[in-house]
């Protein structure tokens, strides 16, 4: 027996024709941004700054944030991730991966151990929801407080401001700010410095490919933070980041946001199912794209599809252990980047203007393409086989290319093969209100590395060597 | 002598190596649309609405208000106006054009007679600001009221909402929210009716082309409004529009929203340039485009060259009328729209991913282009002189072409005459924040009627014939 309106997850899925269908046709459309304007000068110039000079980026908005407190809160973390815990330590920051009972993501965040029994969880929302689920059903000694992403309330403010500067630039800004050489800080390892009189954390990070730093600290001083650095900016060339080109950075850096969360099916997972809300990003995110498959199990990923693989550590026990240990010896698709040709690019982008209504491609938005929460375009081989997915798609100006974050099977994955990306939905489209009726089109593409920026590979080396020495 | 900081745009002309430099050098990029979010569902479904269903335009944000009080509130508008006044009665509104003593239009508002000696002019500032300082200065009995477009605080709520519902499905709209046929009210007279329990003006409105609603009253009842609307109109296939669709239903029909003001180079206006402070519309607007001149004047319009020729009375003396009589039986300019070759349009917008940076066209924002305050393409003949101005240009999903409303010599308005757009600005752009480094380039277009859209050139004729009958 259900009730009159869904309550649950559970329950949204169980009066659902498939889960597939549901998500599918879900009314959500692309993933927003909220606060921060589209542009404060253009987007093509924004996006240049964080190649040529210096950007800034306000992340306090987009992301929702998950504070856990308690003497169990770093155990049950380690319990839900695939992360190593050795040598974690307040000061410190990891891309935090839980998976399913069967080895599937269910997300990534930002995870900060800000101090002894303290952490914050920073990003989409799954995996706040299935920590949150743990802390509250689990019996543990934690206590969780959430502040949600600005989009339900624009005008609420933040716990937590967050800034980035990134660029060739940003060495030469941060010590500006800081009145001279910042701390030598591993990646990802934060500190506390003063900016514009303000105790601020500053974390050693490169979003976009290159050195750059973090800033985060009490909302209420984002503002006189703000300011500072666009005043210190100037001399460098700074260019403040609207939300139509920050979305896009990732295209160069090579993360892929937006999995499918693995929590549909899984019998062990009914428990969480009745636990989530009907209103959970779960249940009213959408899937959009051209691959189509009635099993949704078909979209879910494991770590290595996603690049995640270095990220697993067998040196404790938790949630999708066994299956990760069966899953490592098999075959994985590979992320990499899916290179539009040009005139392909161009043949999508204008259908606009040479098509009739209707008869169009699919409107390909710039400078991000996306239109539903998550994105499973069908990538093809010559035998019209799918042979994995493009899931951010969008232009980089940098790159002079439109760009597909895409994972594929590893045979597809070596740098220059040609596949085609299946860009636009089947029969005209899904119900989804993003979407008017279009026609599908096979679109020619390159496989390219990812990250797929020159500067960001060559930093992501640098990282890795630091690490290793 | 001037002072550190100008003040007044006199002051800040006086520093300026010329108008034309200040302006089109100034850092404003596109006019904003603020508050109503960009998309409900796709701006491209959303514009399909005006022409195939219905659609909602919300318009409470993006104009000033100046609320206009006091026994002299008539005489001095009539005194600033072309516009006639015989006749004009509470309950009416009109289209309403002041001219510079040259003869030069300085804006258009829709001015509202709401009742004995309450007058509320809607638009863009430039007329706001020339009536109000008539108010201010002349000594006349008048009190005035301003509320400011939602741009500077888009937090505080304004004097007036405004809802439009347009389309072919609007009739039927209106009568199912008046439970029962609508008033029978002229082309732009207004009445009061009562929509979801509240007192709400209903204006007769066809603003995208077909006979539709303008609603307006306290903003406090907007949302209960709007709920109203939105629900009933679900039957009738209603879409709520956002502010990239919104902004282009002008392309349809034929309203050309952002001549220059012609107010920087008259003797007479040196009083109003010193009484208009430096931050003012008319000061910190950006000129945009392929047209650049160093004489000012010849950015200056007529109403003729707008379309406005039948608005201009002789019947009482106003500010401009012996310069009108004098311009009278010249030739004029005359508006149109130019209809871009599809072919022409998918070069340009497809330059972005087919042309390194730098070397690409200027970015086509979709679905409108424009990225100044005051856009002046020049238009040129085979010849290559230039025969007028290219000054609102988007695409129309309807129509499924790119359209510029343009104003161009009479001998060169005949339906499907030949002329070329340059796009883009000389010499790799101006320093305008929106403005990108590009080339410029020359685009085939076909002179077509204005209004374009076939619905609205069947309504004007219908509202002409019946205010003949």
């Amino acid at each position: 027996m259900t009730s009159e309106t869904p309550r649950t997850l559970q329950e949204v899925l169980e009066r659902a024709p498939s889960v597939q269908e549901l998500l599918y046709h879900n009314p959500t459309g692309a993933r927003v941004y909220p606060v921060v304007p589209p542009e404060f000068t253009n987007w093509r110039d924004e996006q240049h700054a964080w190649r040529d000079t210096v950007c800034l980026f306000d992340l306090s908005y987009h992301m929702t944030d998950l504070f856990l407190r308690g003497p169990d809160a770093f155990a049950l973390l380690r319990q839900l991730g695939i992360n190593s815990f050795e040598g974690f330590q307040p000061g410190q920051a990891k891309q935090y991966v839980p998976v399913s009972p069967e080895g599937y993501v269910i997300g990534d965040v930002i995870l900060f151990y800000l101090e002894d029994g303290t952490f914050q969880l920073v990003g989409r929302p799954s995996v706040h929801n299935w920590v949150q689920f743990h802390a509250a059903t689990s019996g543990a000694a934690v206590s969780f407080e959430r502040d949600e992403w600005s989009v339900t309330d624009p005008h609420k403010p933040r716990k937590t401001f967050r800034f980035q500067i990134q660029g060739p630039n940003a060495p030469m800004l941060l010590e500006k700010l800081l009145g001279g050489p910042p701390p030598d800080l591993p990646f990802f390892h934060f500190t506390r410095v003063s900016i514009a009189g303000k105790r601020v954390s500053l974390l050693h990070h490169g979003m976009s490919g290159v050195a750059g730093a973090e800033f985060f600290g009490d909302f209420a001083d984002g503002p006189a933070v703000k300011a500072a650095i666009l005043e210190a900016g100037k001399e460098f060339g700074i260019r403040h980041v609207g939300s139509r080109a920050y979305a896009t950075n990732t295209l160069e850096s090579g993360w892929i946001p937006n999995p499918l969360p693995a929590i549909y099916t899984s019998p062990a997972l009914e428990a969480y199912r009745r636990w989530l809300p009907a209103t959970a990003y779960e249940a009213i995110g959408s899937l959009g794209g051209s691959f189509v498959s009635p099993r949704i199990e078909d979209y879910y990923l494991t770590p290595w599809d996603l690049g995640y693989g270095r990220l697993i550590k067998f040196d404790h026990d938790f949630v999708g252990r066994a299956a990760l240990e069966r899953l490592k010896d098999q075959p994985h698709r590979k992320k990499v980047t899916l290179v539009w040709d040009p005139d392909e690019a161009a043949r999508v982008i204008s259908s606009l203007v040479t098509h009739p209504k209707g008869q169009r491609y699919k409107y390909f938005d710039l400078p991000l393409a996306q239109y539903a929460t998550w994105m499973y375009d069908a990538v093809l081989n010559d035998a019209g086989e799918v042979v994995g997915f493009a899931m951010f798609t969008g232009f980089s100006s940098n790159e002079e290319r439109v760009l597909s974050l895409a994972t594929v099977r590893s045979e597809y994955a070596q740098e220059g093969t040609r596949l085609r990306v299946v860009w636009g939905e089947p029969n005209g489209g899904s119900r989804k209100p993003s979407v008017e009726r279009h026609v599908q089109t096979e679109v020619w593409v390159t496989v390219g590395p990812a990250p797929y920026a020159e500067p960001a590979r060559r930093y992501r080396e640098q990282v890795a060597r630091a690490r290793r020495s």
